[in-house]
């Protein structure tokens, strides 16, 4: 079985440009450019019938400008690439280019293709903001791991599909505090967690009951997908409002601290696309 | 029924950057960045268990560094949105992602979900080369129109998916000649050359018996998709090697002449993908 994973340590190991969020390309003096691309797909993401094509055009940007918001990056130029299932209308046409563009990145191109299934591919660029992009292999033993919102039940409630990326919530933690690493978590805060961990070469202890959820058991707090919320590590200090520490950089090991004070591993389940 | 142009039209309408063969983006002082976006789905341009996976990676990127190719530019980084059939080996995905490295840009980011059918959307970045992007409303009265190549046939013969983007080629007619505009051939001839006359407010005068074919009949070399030559116009004077000047630019009309003298409207007809 193949895993997303897979593709993307495939490219790793050829270019050290990709492997984060968001490909990181050197653009100097201009800047250092960040790119990113991921679709939605009928039957996988969404649902074309019920959900409907304003759906699938904001959801396919939005998770781009997610990966964009993981890297503290200022998103510029949105591309979408369209596969319009047979005997679509061009009104479903224009639902989905206004979903796209509802979701806030300025729309330069793409292309239409009718297919045998819907699927929207985006594409986002950015632009790393002063003092470089965040990355996921930052973190400083010491750093307090802090999230920018409550997580888990985004697939029933409908969240995957509405949700706001943390663009301007990146913005300000960076500014205002000293952040080590930051991904978004899309497939989970046990599995994104993981993936900051291996990056940066340290471990962690995360108190359960700190962890801000929505009306779901701990469990789907910690494995349920598609939160789009912002995991960071940062330099003990006031946060900004809406983030919460959960807990803390360790130098090795991860562990989850039950409410009733037991400890256990900090679970690696979670959601992985294509999984 | 929707079509490809619908998209390019509303994008166009919204952002100028938009509607050319690529999306030209300004980072100066770094250059003037590249940026297009197009699949490959199985059943509508490759067949899966027929052409392989590995076609499936070429020919999403090679499709791509046509359109950096007819902006004149240099292709600097590719990223792919691959879409696996259910049941895919990791050896398929392995001859996926040779492929798109096979086509000749650095691989440097991808995603990749299991879903109902197989697609591959490349998105290919270039920066445009000194004196700025070619774009396809250039075309001057009294420039010459030419091709890269022989037309025609390219589906089923299997060009289409082991055509070399003409990369090379768009160099060095920019280096010795003054172009005006250019496009690569994807839908066909007829199409092709109505978009760049349209673009640039003229019209052209096409002699039958110059255009370069492979073995069809004329109407096949005006009319069939995916060949993936350059077609050019510039100021007379000596051409680089393999270039043939097939007509002119003249103020309006677009008028075919035929091999027994007579005068007729250069078609429009052509392959339209998602038409």
């Amino acid at each position: 079985m193949v895993r997303e994973q897979e593709l993307i340590r495939w490219v790793r190991r050829r270019a050290p440009e990709a492997g984060d969020d968001c490909a990181v390309l050197d653009c100097a003096p201009w800047g250092t450019l960040l790119v990113t691309t991921d679709g939605v797909i009928d039957g996988v993401h969404l649902d074309w019938r019920r959900h409907g094509p304003e759906a699938f055009g904001y959801k396919a940007v939005a998770r781009n400008l997610s990966d964009i918001a993981a890297m503290a990056g200022e998103p510029l130029w949105a591309l979408i690439a369209v596969a319009l299932p047979e005997g679509a209308t061009e009104e479903q046409a224009h639902a989905l280019y206004k979903g796209a563009e509802r979701a806030g990145c300025r729309l330069v191109g793409g292309d239409t293709a009718v297919g045998p299934v819907a699927s929207v591919v985006a594409t986002v660029l950015g632009r790393a903001r002063e003092g470089g992009p965040v990355l996921r292999s930052g973190a400083r033993p010491g750093d307090w791991i802090v999230v920018s919102g409550p997580l888990g039940g985004s697939l029933e409630s409908g969240r995957h599909m509405t949700f706001t990326p943390r663009v301007e919530e990146a913005r300000v933690l960076r500014e205002r505090c000293d952040v080590g690493a930051m991904i978004d978590i899309s497939d989970g805060l046990g599995v994104d967690l993981h993936h900051v961990l291996d990056a940066s070469g340290v471990g962690c202890r995360v108190e359960a009951s700190r962890i801000p959820r929505n009306d779901v058991p701990l469990l789907r707090a910690l494995s349920d997908g598609e939160d789009y919320e912002l995991l960071a590590t940062v330099r003990p200090g006031e946060l900004p409002e809406g983030f919460a520490k959960i807990g803390t950089i360790t130098e090795n090991g991860a562990v989850l601290v039950l409410e009733d004070g037991r400890e256990e591993p900090l679970p690696r389940a979670g959601y992985e696309h294509g999984a």
